[in-house]
Parts: C-alpha cells; sequence; structure tokens
C-alpha cells in the first residue's frame, strides 16, 4: 500500500485536525485510555509509581526506516518494538507511549489507519497504552516519533558501564540479515532484559541495533579489547541468504548489519558459566544464547578484527 | 541565520553520527547530566518520584512553526517553551525532556549549535535537564520533536474537564498577533498554573494554543454556550498593530489567532470573585487576569459569537 494518494479525499488533510484526531482514537481502540490517562487534554497522566522510570526515543521515518515495500501495519509495530528493545536494553518494563506524527498533505488516510492498527496491536500484546501525541503538517513526507516510558523492576538499573578487563560477552538470537524481515518480524526481549537485570554477575547490557561490530564499542572498558572467535558468532540464516546475493561474506552480516535488536551483555569473569549458562537454558529454552568472547588486555592472531568492519552509520 | 548551507564541509552530515552526538552534547553543556540520568545509553533514567506524573510531545518544524527568518536560538527555547507551557496547563513542574531530530543532510551544523543552545539555556533557566533523545536523517527539512515529562505537585491533576453550567471564566496575559513575537517571547505561566491548581474553586484549566474562539470549546460543559462580552477580552497590542496591516479588526486577532500560551480557567460558580482577583493581584502583581464571562445556557444579543471566528486549524 503506498503511503501517499493522489485523489484528494483519501487523503489525511482532507480529514482536518479534528476529525484526524477522532479516527486516530478510533483506530487505536482500547489501546488509548480515557482522559486524563490518555489523550485529550494538555498532558497525559500517568498514576504514581515508586520506581525509577526508564524514557526513550525512536521514530520511524519514510525513507530512512521504511519504504512503500513495507505494509503499514508492519511499521506501526515496529515503532512500538524498536522503543521497547531499548527498555529491554535496561532490564526494566514499559509502561505508557506518547507518538508525535509529522505528515504531509498527501498521506493516505488508509495507510495512517493500518499504520495505527499495527501500533495498537503491539500496544495491546505488550500492555503499553499509547496515552498522548501529536498531529503536525510538514513540507514532505512523514515522520512517527515515539517517546517510551518505562520502569526498572528493582532496585538495579542495567546500563552499558560495568564491564572489566577479563569479562565474557554473549549475545541473544542470531545476528545479520535483518533487512530481510526480522526487522519488521523480531520480539524485544523484555523478558530476557528482565531476568538479565536481576542477576549480579550480568556487569552492562545494551540492544543491538547497528551491528555488533560498531554497538560493542559501548561495553567495552578502557584499556581492554574483545576477543572474539569468529565460530562463535550466531550467523543467521538470513544472513546466509544475504550474503549470496551482496559478496560478502555471512559472518561479515552478521557483524555489521543493524537492526538485530538482540541482547548484548557481558558476565564477571569469576562467574561459573556453565551454571549461568544452563540457568538461562532452563529459564529460555526457546532463545538463543551464544558466549562470544571475553575482554582481553590485547588481541591475538585468530581473534576478529572488528576494526576493519564497519557497522550501520547513520547520517551517512 | 539559514538552516541549510550549500558547503558539504558545514553540514551536520560532514560530522556524521558520533561527532554529531560528541557536539550536541557539548552545546548542551551542564543542560544535560551524566549517564544513566542522561545521554548515553538505550533510555535515560529517572530518579523515583511519589507523584503522578506527566507526559507531554510537540514538536518544531521547518516551513510550518518557524522559517529562516527565526533565529535559532529562539527556535530551540521555542521546542522546550511550548511544551513547558502544556505542563502549566495541568498545574504540574517539569521533570527532563528527550529530544528527537530530523534532519537532512544539508542542515548547517552552526544553525543547529545556535539551536541547542538556546535550548540549553531554557533548560536551564527552567531546571530541566535533556536527558536523551535520537538523531535521524530525512530527505528533506527539520524536524525536532520533544517530550517533556513533569508531575503534579498535590494531589490534584487540574484538567479541561469540570466546569459547569454557571461557572466563570478567566485567561492570563493578553490575546492575539503572537506571530509578531510573543510566538518566541512567551513565558510559559508554570507559577500561575501550580498556584491556580491549589485553589479548589478553580475546576478547570487549559493552555491557549488554537486561539480562543477554538479553544474554548474544550472547557465549555454539555448543554452550556460561553457568553462572552467582547469589552472583556484582552486585546494584546501586537493584536492592534496586526489588524492595521491584515484588514480584521484587533479583537478578531485576539480571539482567532494561535500560540498565545496563555492559561484559559474557570472558577465555581458561587466564588467570590472578588476575594479570588484580590488573591491573584497579590500573588502574580505584574500578571493580567481578566474576567471573560461565564458558561450560560443560551447565548444573548450583546455575547460574543465565537462561532463565526475559526482559530488555528492545524493540516489545512
Amino acid at each position: 500500500m503506498s503511503l501517499f494518494t493522489a485523489k484528494p479525499s483519501e487523503t489525511v488533510s482532507s480529514l482536518g485536525e479534528l476529525k484526524l484526531i477522532a479516527a486516530i482514537r478510533r483506530w487505536l481502540g482500547s489501546a488509548s485510555p480515557a482522559t486524563p490517562f490518555g489523550i485529550g487534554d494538555d498532558c497525559a497522566v500517568l498514576p504514581a509509581s515508586p520506581r525509577r522510570q526508564l524514557v526513550t526515543v525512536d521514530p520511524v521515518i519514510y525513507g530512512k526506516h521504511f519504504d512503500d515495500s513495507a505494509s503499514p501495519r508492519a511499521v506501526g509495530e515496529k515503532l512500538l518494538k524498536r522503543n521497547l528493545s531499548d527498555i529491554a536494553a535496561m532490564g526494566g518494563r514499559p509502561r505508557a507511549a506518547v507518538v508525535a506524527l509529522a505528515l504531509d498533505a498527501s498521506i493516505s488516510t488508509r495507510w495512517l489507519a493500518a499504520f495505527y492498527r499495527g501500533l495498537a496491536s503491539t500496544s495491546r500484546r505488550y500492555r503499553v497504552p499509547i496515552v498522548g501525541g501529536d498531529v503536525s503538517h510538514q513540507t514532505d513526507g512523514f515522520a512517527a516519533t515515539l517517546t517510551l516510558i518505562g520502569e526498572v523492576y528493582g532496585n538495579r538499573v542495567l546500563t552499558r558501564k560495568g564491564a572489566k578487563n577479563g569479562d565474557w560477552i554473549y549475545v541473544t538470537g542470531a545476528l545479520g540479515g535483518s533487512i530481510l524481515g526480522h526487522h519488521h518480524r523480531f520480539t524485544p526481549r523484555l523478558d530476557e532484559g528482565r531476568w538479565l537485570a536481576a542477576r549480579h554477575e550480568v556487569r552492562s547490557m545494551m540492544d543491538l541495533s547497528d551491528g555488533l561490530a560498531k554497538d560493542l564499542a559501548a561495553l567495552t572498558p578502557k584499556g581492554s579489547v574483545p576477543a572474539l572467535a569468529a565460530a562463535a558468532i550466531p550467523v543467521s540464516a538470513a544472513a546466509v541468504r544475504l550474503a549470496r546475493a551482496s559478496g560478502k561474506t555471512a559472518l561479515h552480516h552478521a557483524l555489521a548489519d543493524g537492526e538485530d535488536y538482540e541482547l548484548l551483555f557481558t558476565l564477571a569473569a569469576r562467574t561459573d558459566q556453565a551454571a549461568f549458562e544452563s540457568a538461562w537454558k532452563r529459564k529460555f529454552p526457546s532463545t538463543r544464547l551464544s558466549r562470544l568472547g571475553r575482554f582481553a588486555s590485547a588481541s591475538f592472531p585468530g581473534h576478529l578484527n572488528l576494526h576493519a568492519i564497519h557497522g550501520y552509520e547513520h547520517l551517512r
């Protein structure tokens, strides 16, 4: 379905502001709670909570994050899921979201309805109400920016800082080739993130959005390098398929491709890894876990050279 | 200063993502706290609070909310202030903000630096740290979307619903002609909003963004109409100046122009208005307060006909 329409009567601008907002509430349905906890006042109101709050924001932009080949439903789902993945990466739980739309005059109402229905279905699945937003006109294109409020479960916020030299590096799932479908179909690792944040041997965590080779730098302690073996990298079937067409290796795709939305985390050096890994297997029998290597003082021949690989670079 | 530059070396895309984010943190300076309470992790973390939380989101978009005649500093200030006005309208206090940027490749680094310095100066003035954000590429133009988290002071959230037939209608400040400068120079009515929310005779409140004639509908109880006298409307000097050029009356501008960012609120019918108004004058000697009229069962000749006036309509 195309984002744009040439028929004026099928555009969102033909609805006007008030009817468009009423339509958005209808499309969201039960995903949009009643005022003052939802759309319709100057601010949305969230009930008090005794916990530390988490805030993250990520958009989907036409021509950048999706094009006419994407289903509008999938675009709406992805908008919320990419933000859920950030909450998962801190070991938190999501609470509520607001969405700001910037639309040009020729956006199709049908497209937007399907987009909101996708957003609403993900909102219900993860129990994250859409509590507010904004609709603005812009000269060209479509951007939807979602801000997600979450909170920590216990006393602990698991950040990117905390790994030490000698610590082990783990990743969930399989990597690379996300563009072939995973970037829409992925499941944010909320349950895994919560479980990991509660274990004190886990020292740091993030979600993979720009590719392992680039993202791992954020967890690497000063004076250390990641010593990874190529055989330990969980290469996805999509990365293998993509490699057939791209002329690059499947391993390259696993290291460099963006949008894996998997959890990358580190385990304190002295941890009993076998015990940790069996505990994982009992708790998450269907989520693959790979030990990639550890942080070391220097790299040795046989280790992967991540510097040679460029992850996804924004604004280039 | 122009938003765009033809010299590739002066564009934000010449910086690349990592250097741009480092530059943004430098421009924000003390307005951007250290991780995990600020930029640099998957989510920002807000300290726990025992109060209900408020959330609002509003953007500034090139070609819609500003153009090349606006100073980038003023655009950055306005982005935060329009959201602060929404927090003021619920009687709350601001806590923290996140900013999502969507930029095309030819945006000037100098422009963006001045924009962030303006944002930072407003952030410090109102003690609202900028705790996170996102930077994304888009095909064309510039949009900055700010989500502001706030909280209520006491137990009360003052919403748009609550006025009854017979209740009095008040507005702060003077209205109309905002485009001549007020839309950049206004002061969000945070102190006034807090004071009003603590008074139980105040039954409903909102901020004026699309013009009194349009916005008042949101406070009007079912079965009532606002009965306002033309002489009671506080017409701004800017509305008078604008009327000289526009061929419309100054009163029309006061009723129809957007971006007043004043507080519109209602007072229970049985309130001692004189006592309320003197209490206001003691507390806010320099903030004008006008009693516009009241909600009535029917309109009478001599009352303003607001239906004949169209406020600011988005998406048209």
